[in-house]
């Protein structure tokens, strides 16, 4: 099945596994003329990237990005965005000893399964890494929605606290081998109200389909989520006032959507990561002949999800929103009219 | 844009506002030879139909599905089915009072904004009586998947209480004229592992996208959920262990599926419902015009959404089986040589 | 595999079988505002429709489009436009000779190796009458083309003989119960250059699958079609020359098309349609268990298939127009500054 | 719009322009297991290059295709195969001329109105060395072919002469400065029968599209093609007979293929190409600006286009065909039973 393509208009298909030759995106249905050069994407990489910091692995990969088609001075022409990150810090020998084994809360034996065998190294396309992909493609994607006015803010939660205070929380961690679950939410403004459809093409259905198709993620709520089944329909509705560029809401238990159309108030969405299922700590498993073995798994592996994946959850939503602009300009005769007649 | 069609190869397009002649679905790539009258769909439509009960609108609708295509002898013979449920009960004067109007928590504004007016009676398209047809187009994704030993159990919270003992609590909105949250778990017994995708098209991702696009859900989790951005990796991995028909996990907190792909264990999801925003205490808004008005909504409405919307939720779910499972065949070049030269 | 959808953003999905209870159609994703009642419609569907003339079956079927949903005051809405068209003339027993026997020129193997068993009710899915709901969809297609000052003019050939002008060889055809094929050339004025896409998405390519959907046809052209492969360069290229709109042409090889995308020219296509495959001469075929037989095809067929296939090239033509017109609306981001920003 | 896909399960995306960095494709849906190495794809690259020969250009390219991911030990493993074909022979400046020029018979004019701008070197996207890419993503559904036993035969005509006797005509353009069209007929033996669907994914329409979106097609013909339109239902039926593996047709007017399915004969296809646009005789045109200018185009450039297009016929014949295969193996509830409970 082609599943690695994610997008009506605006499209990306990603390819790549951690330890091939490489990974890489092609963007396409971009609208010609953005401004789009090498520059405009690393910034959204360099965050995805591992670094030396305390809360991600000490694998350091430079993942440049090279733009290999689609622009031509430094615009983009409306053709494919073919985008190459060339894998450099490979360390197969790292995971031969994964090579047989099912490790818990990964999905080699969904692999096996479908496929009767896998690319055991480093995850091969289930790795994280696959998602440097998805982070250029986006970085695109927020090319467009710049031009708009539309804009990104985001938090981490590592284990319910916030980030930038969690460093004790992740020595803990990783002194144990072990690892911590996170949480990452992020708040878009200047979404224009109407982007959206009313039936299978919600908005949030499309947010929460592009947002839990990022490993690890188990759960997604838009505004208030889960808590709206505890509320009343009396605290929970918005009453619109006037605003100054038509009805605005007060509140905003609805996170920026209503009926599956934005609102224009801030789209606020959360996503929560499971913790890491990469551990040192000695695990009970299978292997591929069904006897139980005990996997202690090596390597450089962060002791949590979130601060890595929060560009990830921003460039998927960037992704969403740039296809949903588009297609809304289709949405009436008197557009059309205005588009061809005038 | 075309948001009405859902899935890729077992596919359903519903159509139909709730104040128009129907409601109906196409059920499009079904495989011939599946069993099928209108018996086999009528109590699904009968679990979302309104009834007296104390949990739901008085609105009585026989909401009687016809087959018009696609069966052949009691038999789906691979043409798409098409299925018509007649609008029977319309009281539109009912709604004049809100055509100007955006009610809070509707998705009026929405519709206005994008598509420069509205089918302004009970909802439209945006009405909860568009899922008839997804119930229905459900119904035959669920003769799929029991022919293959696959089973559902649901429950319902209402705010926070098991429907069955709400009644108090649903008394009480009532009389007061407000409404109440509600959540809709839903269990899958007997999916094979391996179905699904590493990336896009995680089996997870396709769930999350087809429970969020069933109105005024707010959130989606699969197992533990949002707990598992608290949980400890030690704590949140299921260990492997040897099964009958291989392996097994003891524990089950990532909800049956593992890297986007089912693991083989109960596929376990959760949707938080918000309350139903037509309530009859007084709200302010503002009308078409941008002033501001007082709303009072009157009509039947259910004072909570997920009893009704349990069944809803298990054909969505039934639908992205359906379609994994098919996707799934395709997946081996040992299964296509079987397929085609044996 | 759901292959009865057509169209990316205007999209339609037909349904029904020649001998079920109906035809019909999902028109998804057409613009909101564009004037349509069963008026709009009806006028193509009778153009389709067997009448009882020289050229057509004596089969007399009113073919009233009902609407089901979608408008909204004599107007779309922009929310899919179901349209069913009941069966009303059905003699289920004209066919029963048919029923294990595989008629040449037919579908009737395919279905059964495909499907394993057929509806062999008259053709069923494969019967010239599921046309019926691709002529509404294009109906529709067509009123938006309409309000762009878009036209069509369409000629039949009959063995090669204008239509107008073939009764004689029609007379033949029918007193010895044998058939003829036809051409059907299509020329659509007023299509704004630009419209397609450079690669797979060609204007060409989606007009070729399009008509060639159609049952029957053989041959599909586009301006010079087959000649230009006995052309020089010298004499096909149309040299382009300063028009009041921009740059023109002043000869048509390319009938309208050019690398992909329409030129602003006439686009000019022909079909070619094979001679009517039920023919009442005596044919040897097969039956089911693969012994010899001999088949004498009875009931009402028209002789020739132009003639009536005339409005299906053109409305699923004016699908493809539609589709490509929406589509280009979003190729610059200057469009959508213009769209979003003033 | 993303116009730059082909295929539903088994898919492709190209993306790259003549004079950017390479050309490059993504076969997405490739089914696990299938040998796979850069020699299987590139003899077929070799045969679409520009050679030294009397038929092509002097442009030398090695067009070494290298796989980037989706094959692991030799073998496909079902993730994306990504293959990178540099560009090596750029000669920008030959191109200058043409920068603000419509070329008649090229796409320049289409890119302008349609982006507002376009990459002017060689083609840009528009050049024939995209179908460079999608020959390297045949090649992978040729191998995948090739284990079902299905293979290719394709004839080339000049001009209406066999290729091997055409030289003098070659020679004769090449002298003028002129072109001249070509034919390419495909037959494609062992192909399975009820490979397609009834309506709009007919085999036939899917190949429709895939051959006409090759550049300069002007003209697509299954089995008899055009002359059908001349013939009677009498000549044109192929009668059925009992064969070894089932009925089959001794004749084959019908070019393998029946109501849009495969009929188990021999698929016959055949495209008509125009003489190529590039002719280096003095040409009127205008420019951006609206005003007329001669122009004489220079460069390296094939006097016909049939020869090198032969293999990206036979390529798209081969992508159409594998996603078909796929696709059939999901049409029936015997199939999915045998797949999973067996």
């Amino acid at each position: 099945m082609a599943g690695s393509t994610f997008g009506t208009i605006f499209r990306i298909t990603t390819w790549g596994e951690s330890h091939g030759k490489g990974i890489g995106v092609i963007v396409d249905g971009c609208p010609a003329g953005i401004p789009l050069t090498e520059a405009d994407i690393q910034p959204f990489n360099d965050r995805r990237r591992p670094n030396a910091g305390k809360m991600s692995t000490k694998r350091k990969e430079p993942d440049a990005v090279e733009i290999l088609s689609g622009t031509f001075e430094g615009k983009t022409t409306g053709t494919p965005i073919s985008m190459l990150i060339r894998n450099t810090d490979q360390h197969s020998t790292d995971y031969s000893n994964i090579m047989n084994i099912y490790r818990p809360g990964h999905a080699d034996f969904g692999f096996d399964t479908k496929y009767g065998f896998r690319d055991y190294r480093g995850g091969g396309r289930s790795s994280g890494r696959e998602t440097a992909g998805r982070v250029a493609g986006g970085a695109v994607a927020m090319q467009l929605l710049k031009q708009l006015g539309i804009s990104f803010r985001t938090e981490v939660l590592i284990g319910g606290i916030p980030a930038e205070n969690a460093l004790e929380l992740l020595d803990e961690c990783r002194s144990k081998g072990d690892s911590v679950g996170s949480t990452v939410k992020c708040t878009v403004s200047g979404v224009p109200a109407g982007l959206g459809d009313p039936v299978f093409e919600k908005l949030d259905a499309n947010l929460a389909k592009a947002v839990f198709s990022i490993g690890a993620v188990k759960a997604f709520e838009i505004g208030d989520g889960c808590s709206v089944s505890l509320s009343r329909g009396s605290e929970n509705n918005d009453s619109f006032v006037p605003g100054e560029n038509g009805p605005e809401t007060v509140t905003n238990h609805a996170g920026g959507i209503l009926g599956g159309f934005s609102s224009g108030s801030d789209l606020v969405l959360t996503a929560h990561f499971k913790p890491t299922p990469s551990i040192s700590l000695p695990q009970q498993t299978v292997n591929r002949e069904g006897k139980v073995e005990e996997i202690i798994i090596k390597g450089r592996h962060d002791p949590v999800i979130g601060p890595r994946a929060a560009v990830v959850v921003e460039c998927m939503t960037a992704l969403v929103l740039a296809d949903a602009l588009l297609l809304n300009m289709t949405a009436t005769m008197d557009g059309i009219r205005r588009f061809y007649l005038s």
